[in-house]
């Protein structure tokens, strides 16, 4: 037997059961080749970019309050929702850098790209690697509620530990595990 | 100003708007000291377990079908829902490696606990290092799609590579950086 060969699925039907201004909800049903129907409540939501950006000497992150999860500062990488029409995950992402911590980037990696929570929502997050960083104040957005947060290269640590944001521990792990190379 | 003074939210109301087997969906609403109230969609999730479980040789996987993101043998963690009553994250991650993988771990060490989507939903993830493995067939429950992958801890990079599930990116990555050191 190929690996996998009876673990692909068809879908059968779906519901909508909600429809929010980010987030839609449905129930699906999918059948296996051996005919067995598995019943999924499925989130769907539009995706996200998040930017590892750094200068050398400092990984430039954001501080902002997380109502759905109860946290009032929470430590996190820049990013942002894939929402506009036509716009790739590098437009989005450039865009963002500008809008969060008022920067430009020379250089673009992408680093990966990961489901969030797959058992039951279809976010899809690209995380880049954004190096040769300079100012593009003009771009910056104002929000009193992100603090952009300069830490540095060297305690990459005590980011790490620092934070429980999916997107962050990916991101900052990676560039971890890069650096040790 | 003390960092994070402005960014302090209490809860307005919120509003049920879906009840599934696993998660719901609120809207919900909160204030700032500044007296904004911003709106919030939440999906509701009782929240996971997830095992970086090894031998010193090999890292314990598994491969299964993921309908909710269109992933027909995804390489992911062991982990589970927190879905029994009165249950803690170790007693679950216990659970979950004996039935997934038919192991039991002498060593438990809790790694990080992180939050899958942080704009959109409440699921913590609960990341465990499980070591000194032996065999607990007696609990493995019997599920055809799933499929138990052991990976060579001398190809990390190639278990990273091969999957894009946020706990196992993780798991995994923490791994990779924790033996660097």
């Amino acid at each position: 037997m190929t690996p996998g060969d009876d673990t692909r699925f068809e879908l059968v039907d779906e519901e909508a059961k909600w429809e929010g201004r980010i987030v839609t909800v449905k129930v699906a049903r999918f059948r296996y080749p051996d005919g067995e129907v598995a019943e999924r409540e499925i989130v769907s939501h539009p995706g996200a970019v998040a930017m590892v950006a750094h200068d050398e000497e400092h990984v430039w992150l954001v501080r902002q309050p997380r109502e759905a999860t109860g946290d009032p500062d929470l430590l996190e990488l820049p990013a942002g929702k894939l929402d506009e029409d036509g716009e790739t995950p590098l437009e989005c992402g450039q865009r963002e850098l500008a809008e969060e911590i008022g920067k430009a980037a020379e250089h673009w990696e992408h680093v990966t790209e990961y489901v969030s929570s797959v058992g039951i929502m279809d976010e899809v997050v690209h995380v880049y690697l954004a190096t040769g960083l300079r100012d593009e104040h003009a771009e910056a957005e104002h929000n009193e509620r992100i603090e952009i947060v300069r830490w540095p290269l060297a305690d990459l640590d005590g980011a790490i530990a620092a934070t429980r944001d999916a997107k962050t521990l990916i991101g900052l792990l990676w560039l971890k595990a890069h650096s040790a190379d």
